[in-house]
């Protein structure tokens, strides 16, 4: 800008020129304020395409357009069908079976020093629960893993209390009941994001219960996300791992 | 019935008689069937008389007819206006401030060996225990209380273990996530009886939350009552204690 | 830990190695005290898989890696599919088609003496109830079994008046309404146990109908699972079966 | 229109004024329509005001207007207050405390043959049973009320067996589980209207927990009012008993 | 029973085979009540099977069963694949593809004077109604019915005032809103029933909406069935057309 | 009537025949209010067939007997068979994939001058706004479309601002949280038209998540319509657009 | 900015102060835009203050800020302690009782033409019809109001079928069931706003009821707003009106 | 540990004792986690009593007993009744009325670097800020507040777009729809904590809108916690505060 004011102090263009550069100003302001997010955010942080409910040509279209750029690419909610269709353009793209996510490496990113413990209740958590690795990974964290740990054998918890101690962040991932956020809310001083998932039957109303456990949860330092939302937590996560 | 049927051969009594005493039977044996539960029951409990909705002058009038057989009598959800009501016709009845439980103890209720161990979550869910506790002491039971165990401070629970593994059945009382249920269930082998409550605030929904955690708790052994029913989990406890 | 500690005295073990062993104490009493718990369930007691949610592949493992101690191994929620998967490598598994149940039995259990009953409303819920059979059966529990009692044709639920007061526990399965645990509680002293089934249509809102009606019985006595959890109700109406 | 077209012919009106009665026709006809209606329930029928929510000054101005035709009225969910100052206004309004209802009689209904029974599960749906006994009697109706026959105490159900055989039609009023209406459809082949109370507690939600029981009830026969609406139950029992 | 009485007496049966008569009698008794019922309810009613959530080999037992006797027989929630096994076995079924229903005609019904009115708000109710219309036919009243009279074209209500008049039970079925039930119940004196279908989308929730909005129709003289139950509203009808 | 009125008095049409007419006359007057209405609505509407639950014959019979008049006709959630089954009778017929809405346009509606614009939230959100599209087009409206503006990315709504400026009557599009209604709400002092969407997963609810947002919308000036109803919106954005 | 620019040319201001002063643009643009709006507003439109929630000296402080400007001031949800204490600091204030509104009239407002109708089913529903009527009123709107139309009642409808017929925008408030939307929905083709009131009582679950009925509505041309939200619709009638 | 195996090595201690001691290993390890944990916390962390569902002797009991050791107390949704009470035991007792909050101020914290910006969409929300504030202050972090941006004035939230830039953490908090946490999520890369809060009337349900809202953001980076749980937010806010 201040360039440009001196140009028209100068003479090299014209009042009406940067008139018009003025007139646009707000949205590349704004425009920038995005950029400067994302300069942020780009050194960690892939951008993401919400599959569902979108049809393959979209979904091309958008990865496209996006694979101009070099950030990291990330297709969430995509099934198989989506990363044929797209790694026939995209020839690098991954596919994450379980979390059923497209990845599209093209930069590296510096890795964080903290490390992300991702725990769920079930084996049936297991695509949430990845959902959330690829997520945080990509973003540049150390993710460690402990599938299964449930509370109906409180002692599989306690195998893990060093895992615990070390990580910097935890992500507690449960249907059913959703009442493990609580346990481990209760064990640890770091914060917890709590995932519910559908996982179950009857009275859990697709997340309903463990949603309503976990937005209640009495142990301090847990918060909560949507039903099934493991790339939301992978992503504030990342956000808050040092 | 025997007997009439030799009196009515012997002529002692007559065909119309007889046929009028057998037309009613269906009734009396129904009655009978109740009474026969009645005697089982009187062993070990009270009637019971719900309060809420009632008159001062239908409570009166029911527990002074109940007051003529020799039962212990329980009236619950009554507040202290209607203890002192009934406290002028029937002096001996005690009250429990807490509880908001009337007491009128008429028989000895003779001691089962078991313990009944009663669990809350915190201190606000404590008259919804002691409903059970009343409850299940005039049932004969030997009642243990710890309250305010909490999640968030699960050491709290490794305190009880021995209470724990002591008792014949448990039951575990919780507002807000209710998850003590489940952490409960999944250390012991006993049955546990769940008691949601309406402490809580926000998304507990008066304890819709509670409710819906207890009813999907993934560890095995536990069944739910209704919303802040200590009665009825105390009654249940005794029914299953030997 | 005595003797180790008499071993530590007499230098068989150096206080280094004591020091180890100590500070692991913490998990191994807790895993004694679910080994304690394990071993008094093994007495009647099937370990069990939840099978929804979980790949083929997932329930394989689990179930060999089961399959290397002698206990009893319970699979729920089963479909044909998994059965065969699993048969091909256990092929002493058993597959129950209405209980979608997979049970392999690998140790005797002693029969218990009381019997437990189940009662359905409908011929809908037998799948249910089903479930409650085969696990109470595998806990070494009598089980007698009436389906379709109805509310509608309460004389059918006379017919039975025996039976239930032969059981020591009964376990009512009911969809739409679910009205029947409330009438079955009213006529028994026994503990009865209520399972509502997501049978029906319309305002039963897949089993919340029947779960609200369950919850709210008047008659006490009565305790809730979750909808159409069967195997819940036959492993409590186990616990609680002398 | 008969007389006022020959009128017309004769030239007794002019066309202009023919033409102006025949614009209005529609509305005529169908205030004609009503006021047929309004024949035929004048038999047997009074006017309701329904109390709640609206100001004193407004009810009295409504009543005061009713007043001055020569049908019975009916006010509903009236609190003594109200009644009082309708009573300054119209001395022979006559007060039901527990329906919570004022009626102005001004006509004799011939009564009707047949009974309407009403029946409630318990004490505390007093007030909504009474709502329809008001609204039936005062329609005509031969009324025979039965209260706290419960569905713990099935027995008292059978000691009325006699009225349940001998009624029209039956009304059962029930709150908490709501099962009663299941179980007397399941007894009779007379018409069944069922009201749900918003009595109980917790998970019986304000009356949803037997308005669902009812509309899921598989006993034939069996329709639904609003929940705690005795006046609604009165009003279509009198209109089907003959 | 006064016979047995006498026969006794007289010696022809022994004190022991009488007192086992009289152990049965409240099965009996109540048996008999159910005949009675069943005596009257012949008079016009079919038998019906609730096929869903049944095998096919379950329907074909039980209709098997009813075939024996020679009352009518119908099966609602049937399936073409069903109809077509039944057919098997019972040539002379019908099967109405509309609704769904399977009869067996074996007695003719007398029929009733009255007339039945069954109005649709919109097409999609149609399956609905002629579950209403088949079982009131089956039960020997006279229908007449509107299919498609809707609320956004009022007039062609009144097209139809006449078949209003003339009816003397009116059965209103809507989904979407349901608004209908409100408008016929405010323009006829006659016993409105009020059937909600899961017609719509979005926020009709399956049939939430109109079910709601007849719960609260302000008119009097309107009762609701279960969500898509055409023939719960045909069976009531029957029972309270003369 | 006037004429009628004469012919009367001058003896071309009898007393009978004239009563028999007038007494026709509400229906007809209702008629004519509605073809009154018609007549407005024709300047810029079309008849609409719901297609949802309706049959394929039922929806060719009702497209055929509207083809008679020179309206235009639409059909909504119409699958791409029905398309052609419609094609086959009507060739005229257009298909618009995305809106699922068949067109069969036959009159030319005279274009209005202001303009409507529609946003949605994301790409998922296209098949309802082209309900929108091509309900208000076919009403004669100027519609400007904007997809994919979302929340997360503000900067793209700026973009906009001044369609947004320039439009007389906007139509907000979103799933998930909805949260662009009060966005737009708050930037323009335009009427809003939200339109509430099923995408999204989880504590969406399929749609209810966004219906309540835009109920709540703090904003002034914002209306809201049925999930995924973009016909509505469409067409009630016309009625107000000038 | 083109004056600025020159003088920054001219040297009349130095590029630091043009450069903070582009810098400031974005938000000031926006403020213009926002000023925009206002402007426009400003002819129609008072500032409003929702007063649930703030305590009275937050009231008073927001109040007293706005008087500064020279525009009509309203305030919703006031109570008359409220209103006390407004009437100290603005002596000029007025109270609608019903509406529960305060109105501070500064500005003369230029009267539209056309008509806004504003209609309620119940007596009840008042309030929030005259919360709609200030609130249309103030905003320079002829206003016409009838009230206790009444579904049961429809012949009071077509009483004002001439006021239907000359308004420009309708407003339709109703409890209970809510069904009066879709009726006058039916019967014109004017934009029609609707509003569910929480009157009522059971099964309408606080305005829930004819909420979702108005949101179903199968007339076109109607819009929904917040429950109870009178003042949400007469602003934004006041937006389509002409 | 170690000191006492020497001791008993050295027969200080004798076998007896030591087994004692170790068998209350596990408790005093666990403890000693808490401990640790409580280390870690008590550098900038307060306990905490939740009064509601407390008795005043009940808050007062843990509250002196808390007042043992030297940490900062902090009561919750403590009324002024309450204050007092704890103010005659404690008086440096503070109260903080907005917040209903009690604190007991008895050790420094050291300050974090980081700032947290504390919004609210309302002046109604700032209750529920308050806890957030005063709980985040207390644990030693540098609060900015902004108060009552709204959605509806978009400009507002502009105005502090230099205040979301030099924030390391964001709360949001705001009732009705709750839309203030999408707009804020879309602006900023830092983590976002959403409060929903029961401020707002009709359908947003005391809080059930904005929460829904917030868990379905399609914002990246906004987690959530309970309704009205403004110190919940402030706890989590303060431990990824750096």
């Amino acid at each position: 800008m201040k360039k440009m004011l001196i140009d028209y102090k100068n003479g090299k263009i014209s009042l009406k020129e940067i008139l018009e550069e003025i007139k646009k100003l707000p949205y590349k302001d704004l425009g920038f304020a995005k950029i400067d997010t994302h300069r942020k955010l780009r050194k960690g942080f892939p951008e993401t395409v919400f599959c569902k409910g979108k049809t393959i040509a979209q979904i091309i279209a958008i990865i496209e357009n996006m694979n101009k750029e070099n950030h990291n690419i990330l297709a969430t909610k995509a099934n198989e069908k989506i990363f044929e269709a797209v790694k026939k353009k995209v020839p690098q793209a991954e596919y994450n079976n379980d979390a059923k996510m497209i990845v599209i490496r093209k930069e590296k990113i510096k890795p964080k020093k903290g490390k992300i413990l991702i725990i769920t209740a079930g084996t049936s958590d297991i695509p949430v629960a990845e959902e959330a690795v690829v997520t945080a990974e990509l973003m540049g964290n150390r993710v460690e893993k402990v599938y299964d740990v449930g509370v109906a054998g409180l002692h599989r918890l306690f195998d893990i209390k060093e895992k615990i101690f070390n990580a910097n962040v935890i992500i507690v991932i449960a249907g059913m009941e959703g009442a493990l956020a609580s346990i481990v809310g209760g064990l640890t001083s770091k914060p917890v994001i709590a995932v519910p998932t559908s996982v179950g039957y009857g009275a859990s109303f697709k997340g309903i219960a463990p949603l309503l456990t976990m937005m209640n949860c009495c142990a301090e330092g847990v918060v909560v996300v949507n039903i099934d939302n493991g790339f939301g937590a992978g992503y504030f996560a990342s956000l808050i791992n040092r």
